[in-house]
């Protein structure tokens, strides 16, 4: 009576060991700011209140298994804002993102079969494969060309005959990456060259800031078929709680695959529906608003980040992550060290080691994944506690 | 650039087929009773909405992956109301029993192990066993003898080296059975000879009739380490749009493991789980109402169809589900026929062929599963319909 391999073979949150030092950090009376997660602090618009408290059923009853009418149709409206056609059978309400990835991987590979994605990525994507059976096998990407692709022959090195799809994460998590123009091109040509299917989570796209075009893969020519588009309310609308995800794709063949799997959990949230289909009706400021105070918060964080003494990073274009190299050896000591250790005027920070986004052992040892979902007198705040946490440290560890 | 095997060998619901028709006859204006499904009309408790409407965060935050400490503690109430004592850690918060089930699955079963289950089982957990690639081995249970378990021996053929866990239903949907303290014993008995994990799903534990006694695997002795408990709020509370279970195990490595896949697809419903939270608050005599309603439901149901000439079934004992055999050759060609060519008074029903809920090609071809979710004079209508539409159908087909 043991538990799986499988399960043996997955991973707690990175973060979650760490918590406990925060917490206790708290309790000594320090101010902890979350640079570590992506929660976004901004209010949730009051639509999605009003939605939920005129809902007047005296039952609250299984939905559809592929989601409400109103929720779906108010989707075909936003996509058709950002020129993105679709019909309703393109789109299944989930779960949020992460099951729209678990759905994509089991419905179009087969245990043991793999799929190709950028390193470092989305810590969770591992486990999601580990879920399906799948392996991932990743082609790195680098911190000094802003995580950017460097070239096409690593890529298709790592495709193998049981390669099925390739995980993009457009704007992306960790890295803040948006792909240009001629990279969609590229990933959708090698996609077509090999036959692959794209998965492609795009719950960022939102938050692309200054003249930085974003590309969706939903908009590209000829692989209409083979993309499966994973989305969310969660970062866009600030709505991480209601967990209203969906997956859009115009192969009907694999739309209608997703449907057993669907059926099988029955349903989602009637009422975080009900809360998601109403925000439709925010007003287009909201997410202009939104993505200008990121942009700001973006630009205190990194001006100030550059302005350490042996800090180094790139400024990302989009989502609302960073990926850091600090004057440290061993970023997992430094952030535990933050958090028992050190604090300036009973203030410290909580940050992410990065090794844990890269696949490849040994890589991102010295690097954290920053998020700038705190206001921007914080985030300057945050940059003088680490400038003087690094110099402390330093003097201690050197 | 094909769908998986594994999605290929999933079925869709069965009763999705009939949908179409049953549209259909609304739209020429027949009244449809719904027998097919276990979507109770009953009231949720205001307490569920007064909770959501006074909901005055701004943000919609990620909760915890283990879900909100309020409904944590309240289901510990609940369960110590029912003489089973918890501590916080032994509850994980799912999406409905359906993530539970996947959950227990991924966490001790690896790709090709298998379970036992008694047929006729919950149609469902076919795939989610593809979901985690587990194969299910069933034991044949019969109509004849209410579906209580046969024998010993009929259990143990059907268990491997590569068994992990038997997956028990209790009380039975499609079946109704309530096993007895005998049954429960023999299972626990059987699940320690073999070194089984027993995952049960007590959904339907609130809903027991008359002086038939429930025993739950969590009040079994010497197995407290190997039971999985699968609960939700959906039917005791009639809050299937709430999206909310639990896995409940006082095994510490299990539960400690189900974090990794909690993790992974973040939270759950924040809204839903401050609902769910609130009916602690409900007052016992709601439990105590429900059931004796549905206790009624059941009796109109059952007097109704053995009095029906050539129909069949037990007593079913809880849950509110009924196997039904009738005189008919193809209940698949009957309910589509009931649909598509049958009303009295512009009235009729819509059923669910039983063959799907069994795991052996050619069983059940002549029974149904009719629940009785509604209530009862539509019940009492329901069978006047089944009684007609049987006498008009032998006319035309036999």
């Amino acid at each position: 009576m043991n538990i799986s391999k499988r399960i043996d073979n997955m991973k707690f949150s990175e973060i979650r060991k760490f918590i406990p030092f925060a917490d206790e950090a708290k309790e000594r009376g320090i101010k902890v700011h979350h640079l570590n997660i992506g929660q976004p602090d901004i209010k949730t618009p009051e639509e999605f209140f009003h939605a939920i408290n005129n809902f007047k059923e005296k039952t609250l009853k299984y939905e559809n298994s592929h989601g409400i009418k109103e929720l779906i149709s108010s989707f075909i409206k936003y996509y058709k804002s950002i020129n993105i056609n679709l019909d309703k059978d393109d789109i299944l309400i989930t779960h949020g993102a992460s099951e729209g990835i678990l759905f994509a991987l089991l419905t179009i590979c087969d245990y043991g079969d793999e799929i190709i994605l950028p390193e470092p990525y989305y810590t969770n994507y591992n486990n999601m494969a580990k879920m399906a059976g799948v392996t991932i096998k990743s082609f790195r990407t680098y911190r000094e060309d802003g995580f950017h692709l460097k070239n096409k022959e690593d890529i298709l090195k790592n495709i193998t005959p049981r390669t099925k799809a390739m995980l993009i994460c457009n704007p992306g998590n960790p890295t803040g990456v948006v792909y240009t123009e001629e990279e969609v091109r590229l990933l959708c040509d090698i996609a077509k060259e090999k036959d692959l299917f794209i998965i492609v989570d795009e719950v960022y796209r939102e938050f692309v800031y200054g003249t930085e075009k974003f590309t969706s893969f939903m908009h590209m020519e000829n692989v209409s078929d083979r993309v499966i588009l994973v989305d969310s309310i969660s970062k866009r609308y600030s709505a991480c709680g209601a967990r209203i995800g969906m997956l859009v794709c115009r192969n009907k063949i694999v739309s209608n695959e997703f449907m057993k799997l669907s059926q099988t959990r029955l349903s989602v949230s009637s009422i975080d529906q009900i809360g998601a289909a109403s925000l439709i009706d925010v007003t287009p400021q909201y997410l202009i608003d939104v993505n200008k105070e990121y942009e700001k918060r973006r630009d205190v964080l990194y001006e100030g980040l550059i302005s350490i003494p042996g800090v180094s990073c790139e400024k990302p274009s989009g989502a609302f992550y960073i990926i850091v190299k600090l004057p440290v050896k061993n970023a997992d000591h430094f952030t535990k060290w933050l958090l028992t250790d050190f604090n300036l005027n009973n203030k410290t920070v909580m940050i992410t080691p990065a090794a844990g986004f890269y696949a490849t052992e040994g890589l991102g040892l010295d690097e954290v994944r920053l998020s700038y979902c705190i206001d921007r007198e914080d985030l300057k705040e945050s940059v003088e506690i680490l400038r003087r946490a690094l110099e402390e440290y330093k003097k201690i560890f050197d």
